[in-house]
């Protein structure tokens, strides 16, 4: 059968994603592979073993376009304020936290956050589904 | 430390992308939240806990677009070539085979396949790093 193991990202300067990724979420490099146009690094965590993939088109200049259609990945975390704040703190630009109901079950609480090549991640707090 | 959960895409006719990516993949649905403007669907199997989430805007008409940024989702198989001539025979349309080396290295093999919204989705052989 077969098994979901990453998903692909483009992105333009490769040193300030690296940042962004280890420090918002723990991800770090788990395998490159390094050409002279291009380079690509997978990034893991302890959590699970599905990883972030990030391709870096070397001298590629102009901002990736990103469409309507692909929305985003998302992660789910245990203190959803404490990782807002700690998020705010680095820069990092969050979202309220937002609560998503049907009628008065609560579904799940978030926000969101933009990588720096403006990839929206979606943290969940650990719940119901989320988990 | 946060968990990679899911991946999130539009689509535009719910009862396609489940036909697809059951008939693809074997992911099938673990959770849904209906709406009366759209609906979100949870895509999994048993291989791992990392999801692919369907939104489905309800009357939506014209296709989504996908910029140049985001790339795929990626899925290891044991078996490539078995799994390549399955998917043409379901009118999947798959690329021919191809192998990514460095020198003599066989660093990968894997073909490529949209889903029916134009997602590309890359399908490796299960080896190396892909596991």
């Amino acid at each position: 059968m077969a098994k979901l193991i990453h998903t692909m990202i483009r992105v333009r300067e490769l040193g300030r994603s690296l940042e962004f990724y280890r420090d918002a979420f723990g991800l770090t490099e788990s395998y490159r592979l390094d050409f002279p146009d291009f380079a690509l690094v997978y990034l893991h965590n302890a959590e699970n073993d599905f990883e972030i993939e990030l391709t870096w088109n070397k001298g590629r200049e102009q901002a990736y376009t990103h469409g309507d259609g692909y929305g985003h990945v998302a992660v789910a975390v245990s203190e959803l304020e404490a990782e807002r704040t700690r998020f705010a703190a680095l820069g990092f630009e969050p979202t309220l936290v937002k609560e998503f109901k049907e009628g008065d079950q609560l579904l799940a609480r978030y926000f969101f956050v933009q990588d720096p090549d403006g990839y929206k991640i979606e943290v969940l707090e650990k719940s119901g589904h989320y988990v």
